[in-house]
């Protein structure tokens, strides 16, 4: 076992034990990419020695001790294996930098504000002295926004900033602080009867000001929204002052000054405060439905069919690839049984059948009378219905696959997400490009699926495995990523649906933006940040 | 009758003939205020004068041969008549002007663009030469947002660039140019099986450039959302260059641009095409309901629990307040009937019983399914359900109060609206503050309703009249209206949730927002407008 001071205590997902890999999993990658036995014994750079910076703190002794004066001494870390922490998120290629003993942009310091006044004064010195700031939540980042590339301070709003401040049973909303965590979140308010509706993959480690800073989306979204239709107010920091919006269910006063924080990545301040709706609690109400369709393009024509009906929406709404759908089969041990002979011989085969799972929530009988609704509309468009146990086990495991990447990574193999959102018109030709993009690399493996569905398009999410180049890692991982994110863009995918933009796709804004707009976003961060404190160095492409 | 050239021909409300006021109205009116049958003779400041402006238009023969240049001879008006057209909306105040002859802000001349590369052209040479520039669509602002209080040009977007581009079936979207009127859009989009599903009471003369810039809310809002909820993307030429978004469903590539220029009522650019969710057209589907409650609390409660109850929404959702149901019930003739007074033992009685009107659309059984649904919440909610012909015949006559005003004003009667988002907490505390202060008038009277309705509140719609004080009637209008949207804001109530805010609310937009948001506005604007062209002088108090 590492021990917690290792880099790779910094690296694995969650505070869980590790489960590593499943027997199934374990072969099909053997199958995948010819591995053997022998090859799962030992761990590819576990990471597992102590940390160790190279970079000293810059902060000056007088600016410690500023920090010390606002929140207390014992809020304050300039040690190595706290800074190395807050020097990054979950991307794959910052996990690849701790496995190598790499911490390549640590903050001087990290700083645990107790309260919003403690935030302002923090804010106010630090532009004045043109320290940077990294607003700091659950950290689980898979695209580089949490990174200190020129020192500074890491805020951590996780340790103090973690309170629900009002439930407001009037207005279905609740007020929180930006620190809190997920699982703490969704009990207080189940407590009440509400649910936040926001179940990202990340959701145990995560925080709501990290969903708005990065846009993020649950998995129950085409139902809820993304966390920016789920926004009412923000309060924020920053350096050119207090930000505080209204909760007005709609205006028309102007545009809307708090949807600019939605997407920010901490670029613009630190939001302290947000106010969401929240959604009435009743799991039991719940109903689901699987599918199976012969193919993708026939699945994802039922699906567009779905949500463009006015019929009651799903909540959760996702079809697996071919690709994704053949592991799901493979790992689920339904391989080879009885009813998979079955479906073969329906014409449902592997390589091109296609699973769509639904959930409907609200009400008992409306959530009732949709799924109908949706069967009817499924099986019209050639889906087998299959019955509810596909989604109740996969809603069982819904967190899982973010505790894969490590045992994979300990294999040698490279595995990483990217997604995107796209026009129906244009979802089947990003779909088919990135396959064959990724088709060129021997021994490279992609699952896709859609999981957040509107009636103008969806999301397309990328899973994409292969071994590592050993001694090569970081060079081959960012050639083939970026082969891959271009790809997507040059077939009309957009850069982000809600992993944010961060470090690692900031180069790709304002070629995909267009000048114009990028210098709108410049112009915005210009005023309220002039010194540009707020998480330089590259995020968001600014 | 007036002839074409005359103040009054500008001042009222469409291009019908006039239709003056109902039998049942008058009888109203009479008792209300006092008068007889001899004040319905004449007509009080009629404007039927022929329109002589006093300021000569500013531009350099060279400027308008520019214009000429770029647009044709013919698409560039410089004539009295078309100036103080050009000069106004229909805000109450702008009204009374033009009834007592003033034309206080005309533009120069009237440029109506062929194309978005003549508004290209035309907005960058404004920009060098420091000369005003007003977007204009239908001219239906109640808020001042069209008049040009330095000159300027007004750019006509209505004659040219009132075309749908394309309309999307895979996306089920439209691409529509911005001076295109309702009515135009709607017949186009059912011809393909769609709606816009937009319907404000202004329809008839609005545009959706309009909407957009309005941040507008149609009669159906509750279900197919505000103007700014159905836009996907805009193209828009700002001195600082032409912004064009994409049409991604949802992205998290930094916070939304396309937002921004909902709202921004022409101060940041010229709007020349957006695109726009569309909804399937299948009038026959609608299912209705009109209920009446015995309080506006006991409707407002229901109308809460409807709304936040996870189980469908209604698309068209109001109530009348105990005032507007009366005068909905007297005109009409419904008052003294046998049913009214059945309705009166029951407990329903004049003065505080309130009605409700919900309409549900979409597919045939999910329309029903969902009325059937409210149907049961309304009566749990003491409310008595009195089908659906009340709400049939609103329909009929949706966009019909608008040309109420122009024979109200003849008669020497003020009236105006404003309206206010709210959240359900401080609802009530907003609605009585409002009828308080109106009662305070002596001879006034104030109808409320509620037509756009969200989870955490909803809008209020003033409707007021009173006799003007004659020889003084801008002095009293002024005063009056001024007390009441302070009276609004006091109690919790937004500036505007869908009139926007224009020139005439604008003052109140800083203490309002606070300084560091209007600050932020102040920034955006600044960068896309750095010369202030775009609409100055008092917009969005900018």
């Amino acid at each position: 076992m590492e021990n917690g001071n290792s880099y790779r205590h910094i690296l694995k997902w969650g505070d869980k034990h590790e489960e590593g890999i499943s027997h199934h999993m374990a072969e099909v990658i053997k199958e995948k990419f010819d591995l053997s036995d022998a090859d799962f014994k030992g761990k590819h750079l576990p990471g597992t020695e102590p940390v160790k910076l190279e970079k000293p703190s810059m902060l000056k002794p007088v600016q410690v001790d500023f920090f010390r004066s606002v929140s207390g001494a014992e809020n304050i870390q300039t040690d190595d294996v706290s800074r190395a922490r807050f020097s990054c998120g979950k991307f794959y290629g910052e996990l690849l930098d701790l496995r190598l003993g790499l911490v390549p942009d640590p903050p001087d310091a990290v700083v645990a504000p107790r309260t919003h006044e403690e935030v302002k004064k923090i804010i106010s010195f630090c532009s004045g002295e043109g320290i940077a700031v990294v607003p700091a939540g659950g950290l689980s980042s898979v695209t580089g926004a949490v990174r200190a590339p020129g020192g500074g301070i890491a805020l951590d709003l996780t340790k103090h900033l973690n309170k629900v401040l009002a439930v407001n049973k009037v207005n279905k909303t609740v007020t929180v602080q930006a620190g809190m965590y997920g699982p703490a979140l969704e009990e207080k308010l189940n407590r009440q009867g509400y649910s936040c509706g926001h179940f990202p993959q990340s959701f145990e480690y995560s925080t709501v000001g990290g969903w708005i800073s990065a846009r993020g989306a649950g998995q129950a979204s085409t139902g809820y929204g993304k966390i920016e239709d789920m926004l009412v107010s923000v309060k924020v920091v920053t350096p050119a002052g207090v930000i505080v919006t209204r909760d007005f269910p709609r205006m028309a006063q102007g545009w809307d000054i708090f949807r600019l924080f939605a997407g920010a990545e901490g670029t613009l301040g630190v939001i302290t405060e947000a106010t969401l709706h929240v959604f009435n609690y009743a799991p039991e109400n719940t109903t689901s439905a699987a599918f199976i369709f012969r193919s993708f393009e026939a699945a994802v024509e039922a699906m567009r069919i779905i949500i463009q009906a006015e019929c009651g929406k799903p909540h959760l709404f996702r079809i697996s690839d071919p690709d994704e759908t053949d592991i799901a089969f493979r790992t689920g041990g339904f391989e080879g049984t009885l009813a998979d002979r079955a479906l073969q011989m329906l014409g449902f085969k592997t390589g091109s059948r296609c699973l769509m799972f639904v959930t409907v929530e609200g009400e008992k009988d409306y959530a009732r009378f949709v799924i109908r609704k949706i069967k009817r509309k499924a099986r019209a468009g050639k889906g087998l219905y299959i019955g509810t146990s596909p989604v109740r086990k996969w809603l069982e495991q819904r967190y899982s696959s973010a505790y894969m990447r490590d045992p994979l990574m300990d294999l040698g193999i490279m595995t990483d997400t990217l997604e995107t959102a796209v026009t129906w018109e244009n979802l089947l030709k990003v779909w088919k490009a990135a396959h064959e993009y990724v088709a060129r690399r021997s021994k490279a493996f992609m699952m896709i699926h859609i999981s957040h569905v509107y009636e103008n398009g969806a999301n397309l999410y990328f899973t994409f495995l292969s071994p590592m180049e050993k001694g090569n890692e970081k060079n081959d991982f960012t050639t083939f990523h970026r082969g891959l994110v271009e790809t997507i863009l040059e077939h009309g995918g957009s850069i982000s649906h809600h992993h944010g933009v961060g470090r690692v796709l900031g180069p790709w804004m304002e070629g995909h933006l267009g000048r114009s707009s990028m210098e709108l976003l410049r112009a915005v961060k210009k005023h309220l940040d002039p010194n540009n404190i707020m998480n330089p160095g590259g995020t968001l492409g600014l």
